[in-house]
């Protein structure tokens, strides 16, 4: 295997899906710092508000060759920003970073991460992405300004498709489609782990809407809020001609959120993040819509309904972890 | 995330599952060589009388350093070991060697791991599993004797997963099932990839035996051998109660081939290595006597049978990865 720049920035990728989806508003991004060859980080930003992947691999990078430093109990992005500045003591001068995303040049929730590396001067900055988004971008400039070396395009394509959900959310609406299955297919039952339906609740406490069919709505009589993790219980719209649902289903019992019952899926275009959860009859009239399948699949053969067997749609797979025992897979449609 | 043995190891043991079961009858292993902290290399056996993880890993590490060394040019493993011994130059004292099995002492097609290891005279060496074949064991005595640090058990499980297949083909049959599926399930007309296929054929090559279903070859009409690698084509036993075929079907042309048709799966036993190809109900039959399914999923839904609709079954993912587009699973059968 090649040991060069495209390993370290995998490495920062693979580390950045992990938390896929789970930044909203903010993009996913890795980060991984090298000095003098050897990994001391590789982090990424976690969620909207924390501290950014930059700010998390160089507080990893510097503990793991001061242990014991203070740094230790920083915890706000403005605190370690501030520790670092006053004590890094050129510790970063012989470091390559690595980052799938050109850093931010703005103050947002958090400092600038351009500004805190053009004053840390790493040896050599790489970036797999240019931000898309004006507000944050002349990340590079910045950086370009006190002669730091940098790489740029290092495996563009792969942070592109990182950075997907985010180009798509901040320009319009990002449609993704969860679905679990067994591996070969079938969706009856309690199909998911324990694990995996805590993943889907924490999700469920990020989007900005959930659509469901009507038929679902009817014969599973669902809550659908986030309750394993705690969180916020998500809007909802029923898809669904037939306007009359029984008010005692649980979902529309769940205290501040709103149901809207429609079947015009134009609406979906007045939210940024959506997810759709349900029965797949749903997927047809979608089809054209969707950015992503998350597909979740139960290392298990079971007997069972198989009800995408009427659909004909290719996927590019973008990723896949575990969610402990089981795979989760994000689909792009390609056709 | 955390940056110790482990993480290394992983590398290691994600290396040698990129030829699990190509190295057949040798196990899959993989090697890392980290100097000062810096990775040198990430290397795997790649097939039987080739070169050892060990020997790989430590020519790449070399070479790393030492761009146009004459090393470059040594290809047989004898060749390497020779001229390491001579002109390691202390080179690998301060490396740390990550080995997901204990290094070989005995000399076989190639000479010992162990004893090459003893005079490189590495800082610490960090071993997965200990060799469980009794013939090339007594890795670890040999470099405990010249005093190197040795870690055992580093990722054991794991490693011991990437061990199975090496562990049943030697204490007795190792038998696989290849299936090939859309996302949904789907086995109808043509799923899999150029590339996929290719990798089905290089499996053909290396098999004891192929076993499939007597539907499926009258239905089919099969060749069943490995024309796309120019390998060699596997004997092949058909499952079958009614031993009349035409003798037309390609299989039956393919020279120097055995084909045996018989309903007796106790004749498996008498083969170490076993790949089950072919329609699903022969799934149901050998349940019981299946190690691991190798599962290659294209990324697309489509409408088709799926015919794994009457089983009922368990399995581990044990490993995944890409080859081409799609994906491969490593399922090792629990229930």
């Amino acid at each position: 295997m090649v040991i060069d720049d495209k390993f370290y920035m995998k490495l920062a990728i693979d580390e950045a899906w992990k938390y896929q989806l789970l930044t909203y508003p903010n993009p996913a991004v890795g980060c991984v710092v090298v000095k003098n060859g050897e990994i001391l980080a590789i982090e990424a930003h976690k969620e909207a508000g924390m501290s950014h992947a930059e700010v998390n691999a160089l507080k990893a990078a510097y503990l793991k060759k001061h242990a014991n430093d203070t740094l230790k109990i920083k915890k706000s992005s403005r605190e370690i920003h501030e520790y670092l500045l006053k004590n890094h003591n050129n510790f970063f001068n012989d470091c390559e970073i690595y980052v799938t995303l050109e850093p931010c040049n703005h103050i947002g929730k958090t400092p600038s991460c351009a500004n805190l590396l053009k004053e840390l001067k790493p040896k050599r900055v790489i970036i797999a992405h240019e931000d898309t988004n004006k507000q944050a971008s002349g990340g590079i400039q910045t950086l370009e300004s006190v002669n730091i070396d940098i790489t740029l395009d290092c495996m563009k394509k792969e942070a592109y498709d990182l950075l997907y959900p985010f180009i798509k959310w901040n320009s319009g609406t990002f449609v993704f489609y969860k679905m679990a299955q067994t591996l070969n297919g079938s969706i009856d039952g309690k199909v998911s782990s324990t694990m995996a339906q805590l993943y889907v609740h924490t999700l469920r406490d990020k989007i900005d809407l959930m659509l469901i069919g009507g038929n679902t709505v009817r014969t599973d009589k669902p809550t659908l809020d986030a309750r394993y993790i705690a969180g916020r219980a998500p809007n909802v719209m029923i898809y669904s001609k037939n306007k009359i649902f029984d008010n005692n289903i649980p979902l529309f019992k769940v205290p501040n959120r709103e149901v809207i019952i429609s079947d015009d899926l134009f609406k979906l275009l007045d939210y940024k993040f959506v997810m759709v959860e349900g029965i797949y009859n749903l997927m047809d009239a979608l089809k054209e819509r969707i950015d992503y399948i998350v597909l979740l699949v139960s290392p298990k053969i079971r007997k069972g309904v198989n009800a995408l067997n009427e659909i004909d749609m290719d996927f590019k797979i973008v990723h896949e972890n575990y969610i402990g025992e089981e795979k989760i897979l994000f689909l792009k449609r390609t056709k």
